[in-house]
């Protein structure tokens, strides 16, 4: 029998009536004759009033009684989706992460999945049940404490889950209709894609759409799951994820279509901009200035460093990191000034990032000219550039940035009203 | 070191505030010198709210699903009650009741616990931690499923604790300050007891007095734990459960003090009376008609055959048991009622019992007498009578039960401004 994994977000489980949506569909699905695993995050909003209440109680809770309050919210919606679907006439099991076998490293909150034993899952299958299991959370291997896996861990929870189990396909529902070309609420005539490579998934996730967390697609990538991105209130068929070929790829008349060079345009405006001035421009003075910033545990992202001016024999490093790591890495350097010999720090928050991805890039030089020239026509000012083999992302102004996504949409030939053969593209939502 | 078992209720932790203040009771036994291993209930209402939701999603749901989803609420409060110890510098460790080795057996919703394996905890107390465990729940010995233990299930788990750490006393937390002669609000003579022995509250628990459950004080009494109920907002000393010689049986100059006769006055109004009519005297009848109750699962407490008509050959036949199980009941003897031959049914749930329970009765042969008296006395009708070695216990109206217990209370010296040397004495809260 297809094994069928699905994932449903807080969204999609807001209340009692989501649930039972949420087990109609499921049950449909167990119906046409799939075996069923469904991974499922907390209610709504329940995981910001357990941190609420953690916070009541302790301004700095501990890490390991943080997970075990987070964990309840899953617990929960488990139990009560298990329960709707019951209620439908057919058989189900929920499990807890530890009890689904999803075995991670000791990192509370942020825990990393190192292997999954789904030995009860398995066997509950072959009573023909429906499994239900606790998205975003897992057992540490070697304690046996129970972790959290972060921010889009239940998105990798149902693919780890779909690896173990050998699933035909992981779906992840959702609020969107699926992956689009750009956020539709920043260009409307963005259009869904129907099917993108994992490759240009990753860059998209990693360049800041938000409709699948990076750490689910490189998990779905590395052990070839295909991905289904769908609305959970609509039946219509949403974004295939994957390296396979698939029946997109074919033309009508059969014979191989080529592949779009662009998959979408996504956008960021999580982070910040920090700028070292007036940096002693002698060797190892940048080592020690992103020593500094990694020990602070700041993610950096792009980095630029101006020209030295030859008269003063001082340069500026910029370079951006999320804002949720700013001021700690504006610490760590305030902390080694003396030390470094820079005269001063700026920090700027007001920065947004564009992304254009496409593994069509690799063999077609004329992209870059023609994303620079819809830029500049659109009257966006450029402040850092950087580039993977398959991506180009700049920085400018955030209140430039939204007029920077539709130019860059637009001259690609994405809009949807162009009816051009666009076969594929990506987006941040 | 010692070692001292807490046990908190949902009303001690209904809030971030209630939490505090707990962390703070515990610190403070920890700081003394004990090791510490705190059982908790969910906070406040959160397990009627979890019922609430469940009865959204499913009118009747599956025991086992039921369990998963109303153990998220001692999940929820021991991670924050932890972290609130963490919070005043002591390091505090949270289990769920499968972490801890609550082992029970297989069945849903009202568990029993057959073994506790506390490694972990022995294991967390020997690197300095105080412990935290979900009261309530436990893990089935054979399927590995998660359990509850039902009403008061928190109360056993703190016993079973002390017992299987061989804890030095178990203390129970409640909202008032003990165990008394009577429920004070019915009696506002009632008088904290110091000091009862567990045989006398158990049949106190078993006749309507809701300080301790049942399960616990038979716990307790099997493995000889000492048990302190007292109240959690205040530093006062409570009641002592115990069958061991204590203080207070030594008066003043060291000798022996008698006990005295009648622990306590406990009063019920959660049981229902049915009466089967017109019931053929033959053999076997009875014997049907008990039959075909239990197997409706109703807990049958007092039965009451009247003297058969000998014009007629047909008597009637009345037992009580928790109205919660009276319609079972009730629809179970309608199933049965032509094979049976009797007349007809009658379901009242106007009446109320009244138990006198005191170990002093085995010797006192007078204490009847004077019990029927007050109750003459006092215009109190009697419809049924039952009796242990220790225990008398009546059935009458529900509204007069009220002056009932306050006529034996005071017949038997218990009030609290007569100034006699009651040692001890129990109650129905």
């Amino acid at each position: 029998m297809p094994i069928v994994v699905q994932k449903y977000g807080g969204s999609s489980l807001a209340d009692a009536e989501s649930i039972k949506r949420v087990a109609r569909r499921i049950a449909e699905t167990r119906k046409a004759g799939n075996d069923v695993v469904v991974a499922v995050s907390a209610m709504g909003d329940s995981t910001d009033e357990l941190l609420d209440l953690a916070q009541e109680v302790s301004p700095i809770p501990p890490p390991r009684e943080l997970d075990m309050l987070m964990t309840a919210g899953e617990r929960i919606s488990m139990a009560l989706v298990a329960m709707a679907i019951h209620d439908l006439g057919i058989s189900a099991r929920s499990f807890t992460g530890s009890q689904a076998g999803v075995i991670t490293d000791e990192s509370h909150g942020k825990a990393k999945i190192i292997d999954v034993t789904p030995g009860r899952i398995t066997e509950a299958l072959g009573k023909g049940h429906v499994v239900i299991v606790a998205g975003f959370q897992g057992v540490s291997q070697t304690t046996k404490e129970i972790t959290t896996l972060g921010r889009g861990g239940t998105d990798t929870t149902a693919v780890a889950l779909a690896a173990a189990l050998k699933a035909d396909v992981c779906e992840i529902y959702t609020d969107v209709d699926g992956v689009f070309t750009a956020d539709p609420r920043i260009v409307p005539k963005a259009r869904k894609i129907d099917r993108i490579s994992a490759e240009e998934m990753l860059e998209l996730a990693a360049s800041g759409s938000k409709v699948l967390h990076l750490r689910s697609v490189e998990y779905a990538r590395r052990y070839d799951i295909p991905i289904h991105v769908r609305s959970s209130f609509t039946p219509k068929e949403g974004t295939i994820v994957t390296d396979q070929p698939g029946p997109t790829q074919q033309g009508l008349e059969g014979e191989a279509v080529e592949a779009p060079i662009i998959a979408g345009v996504a956008h960021d405006r999580s982070e910040a901009k920090i700028t070292v001035v007036g940096v002693p421009d002698t060797k190892g003075k940048a080592a020690q200035i992103f020593q500094a910033v990694a020990a602070s545990e700041a993610n950096i992202d792009m980095i630029v460093q101006n020209v030295s001016a030859t008269e003063t024999g001082l340069t500026d490093i910029s370079f951006t990191l999320p804002k949720t790591d700013g001021q700690g890495a504006m610490e760590a350097l305030q902390a080694i000034q003396e030390q470094v010999g820079f005269s001063g720090l700026q920090y700027d928050d007001q920065i947004g990032k564009l992304s254009l991805v496409g593994a069509g890039m690799r063999s077609n030089p004329g992209v870059s000219a023609t994303f620079f020239e819809a830029l500049a026509e659109a009257g966006v000012n450029i402040e850092m550039i950087s580039t993977s083999e398959i991506r180009i992302s700049v920085v400018t102004r955030s209140e430039l940035l939204d007029e920077a996504v539709r130019a860059v949409h637009s001259a690609f030939g994405l809009d949807s009203e162009d009816g051009e053969a666009v076969v594929y593209a990506g987006t941040g939502r």
